[in-house]
């Protein structure tokens, strides 16, 4: 059977779903902040939305929030500047070996993508196949072809084989960690 | 007496930072919202950046952030994309009548902004004058005068003279309620 990415999970056995998606968040900032120190782009990612319900002061100058949730994003996780060019991007793992489930990808942000794209933003997704280790950035126009055929045939994934043909692999090395924008290059 | 803007609440007193600030950023919120239903600009407020320290769950599916605290921000509080450009600022308020006091800007916040400048983005400051019931938009530029003058002279404000001198007013309007992007449509 297909293990389905689950981050929100702790699971305890050698797959750690929660960690390999921090891995992936973390190899993104890392990226980031070289970026940025080599003065590349700047690009970073959004905080994490929470409702905050209740807050305490127990000491002075220091709030102290006792009591908040997790909201859903109303947007992706990434933005920033490229060579003058406005970048915006989310980033998913999935642990198939043969398709990205699109129930991973909100509505929301295939429309908040879908947006910047028509602002002449640079707009996409790079996703990471946990048992293959290969990242992918795939485009917002890709995507939308997969999505449409969701609703109208019921498809409910992007085959691997998609990614393998029509997509790019990012590098993966020391330094720059996942170094994206020589994918984004070749297209601006 | 000048009568304030205040739509969302009924607050007993004149003065009221908090709530003043709140009304500040529900009026660059629903700018926003309309910028993004007419099809102008996809511009978004940041969330709050929140250090989560320990979370409970109390039902399925359901964590319930008992101890968090609030952060500084890294950058700036809105940004997003306009005719292809990216557009990064921040959105501060005075009660002063005669400056603007540099201190309500982070360090970090004043090299971020130069960071997208320096990058080809657009990136301001919108200073809302909470006693003449004024926005202005103060480019990055503009600010870094003020700002090294700060660290050479000693000088910790920028005077309300010079905005009246060498910004633009933000027309104030029922939709869309504060219409920045008319005043960055001069310059692009």
């Amino acid at each position: 059977m297909i293990g389905y990415p689950n981050k929100k999970k702790i699971v305890p056995k050698v797959n750690n779903y929660a960690n390999l998606g921090m891995t992936l968040e973390s190899d993104i900032d890392e990226t980031n902040r070289y970026y940025r120190s080599k003065d590349i782009a700047i690009i970073h990612k959004k905080p994490t939305p929470i409702q905050v319900v209740n807050v305490s002061y127990p000491a002075r100058n220091k709030a102290k929030i006792v009591e908040a949730y997790y909201r859903t994003p109303s947007t992706t996780d990434f933005n920033g500047i490229y060579k003058g060019k406005y970048i915006d991007f989310d980033a998913k793992e999935t642990n198939s070996k043969t398709s990205f489930p699109l129930s991973n990808i909100h509505e929301h942000q295939i429309n908040h993508l879908q947006d910047v794209k028509k602002h002449q933003g640079i707009a996409f997704l790079i996703i990471k196949w946990s048992q293959y280790d290969e990242h992918y950035i795939i485009f917002i126009d890709q995507i939308i072809e997969f999505w449409n055929g969701a609703k109208e045939k019921g498809r409910k994934s992007i085959p691997y084989q998609f990614f393998k043909d029509h997509c790019l692999v990012i590098p993966f090395n020391y330094q720059p960690r996942l170094d994206y924008l020589k994918i984004i290059d070749s297209l601006i």
